[in-house]
């Protein structure tokens, strides 16, 4: 067997996340019934980040095993074939047998986009969120400095239950970059979130960006984000924000 | 009665087209729909642009009649209600009885994306054409440049039949400004081509754009653009680029 690597770029609106579920389409269920057809094997691929339901993906990192015998270019042809236009792989190559797609990784980036305008846009509909109202960016630049560094993120994070007897996972995270920007151009209607992490909790990035949006309707003072981030309380953030704008943009590997 | 006038965006992936006709589901169709279920009386809508089956508005606009009683801002509410997410007004307003959308408007301008990375990509789909070949981006601003000014665009038209013993159509359009673009930041891979004119003959912007993209793959001379408008003569242009990158972007009135 060979270990293969992957980039994975998806449209999450007619999925239920990334993740294999069962009963339900998921994005890693369908490239493992492509891969499963072509390889004539059951194939379980790994993921660097396991989006949710209607996040999308533009950098997604998978691996998997195959037999020596399948070249990875036919590999990536056959999967695109079977998988398009809602998942496009690309950049398919054998890797080291140690790689693993999910703990070989050192950081992840997102992309979220926020349609500041009065009105929605049929054409970006399912890839923003839509805020009719006037938006504060230089407060919500504010906000998103006060996330960069290693916090626990309990006030910005969905803690999964611990079993019986099971510690509480840490939720402490080690964000690297985090800038609200205007997309320009002609799409300077569009405010762009970048955040760069070790690695993060769930709806981690959706609650920050929720924070930020009432941050930027003056719903919450800028200043108060270190205090937010301290209280590791869930309820003393803002709201989190909808799936739609969130697209896992790119995957950092040691080189 | 009272003339109002409104500016739309949709998403032309799933109409046959913005004109009504019968049997299939137009954007035209949709919106004379909810218009009538409003105003409780049929309204027939007057456009700027027909735009074909399955290209974009940003920018469109209409003109239509209601009784006076209706409120312009209540009749977008309710169309936008009923259209929402793949068509939405917005401006909606009262205007000179004189108004036509199409007959007074003095230039269309119209925006086409071109996807120019060796894979497609799943965001994308439906909304740009994805080129995998390496293309010349001088060499179709060369292009481009060559279309400004009053010409006979015969070359680069569908021309509509004419009945027995009309005359033909004059396909003489002005185009006051065309270029091609890198959409920049973190869309450099987007190309993006600008063109305005005093109006557009059929199929006139993807057949510019697929002649600009076989320039910018090599295959026409960008010096070869004057004799292939001089022809007035279709084969002698590219070929015609499907309709899923092509949006009209806005529409000028006189003041």
């Amino acid at each position: 067997m060979i270990k293969v690597k992957a980039t994975v770029a998806y449209d999450g609106s007619g999925f239920h996340g990334f993740a294999v579920n069962d009963g339900v389409r998921t994005v890693a269920g369908d490239i493992e019934s492509a891969l499963a057809k072509i390889t004539r094997a059951p194939v379980v691929i790994t993921c660097a980040g396991r989006t949710d339901k209607g996040v999308h993906g533009h950098g997604q990192v998978i691996s998997f095993e195959v037999d020596e015998s399948l070249d990875p270019g036919r590999i990536e042809r056959s999967v695109n074939q079977l998988c398009r236009p809602s998942i496009v792989l690309r950049d398919t190559a054998h890797v080291d047998p140690s790689f693993d797609a999910r703990f070989s990784a050192t950081w992840r980036r997102y992309r979220y986009r926020v349609l500041a305008q009065p009105r929605p846009d049929p054409l970006l509909h399912g890839r923003v969120w839509h805020v009719p109202e006037k938006l504060d960016l230089p407060a919500m630049t504010l906000a998103a400095a006060a996330m960069v560094g290693t916090h626990d993120f309990a006030s910005f994070c969905r803690r999964a239950k611990a079993g019986p007897g099971e510690p509480e996972a840490s939720l402490t995270r080690t964000v690297l970059d985090a800038e609200w920007l205007s997309a320009g151009g002609t799409d300077d209607r569009i405010l762009e979130f970048w955040i760069r992490a070790t690695s993060f909790c769930h709806q981690m990035v959706r609650s920050i960006v929720g924070t930020s949006v009432d941050v930027g309707l003056g719903r919450i003072d800028p200043a108060s984000l270190p205090a937010i981030l301290a209280a590791r309380d869930r309820t003393a953030a803002g709201r989190v924000a909808p799936p739609d704008g969130l697209v896992l943009w790119e995957v950092g590997y040691a080189a």
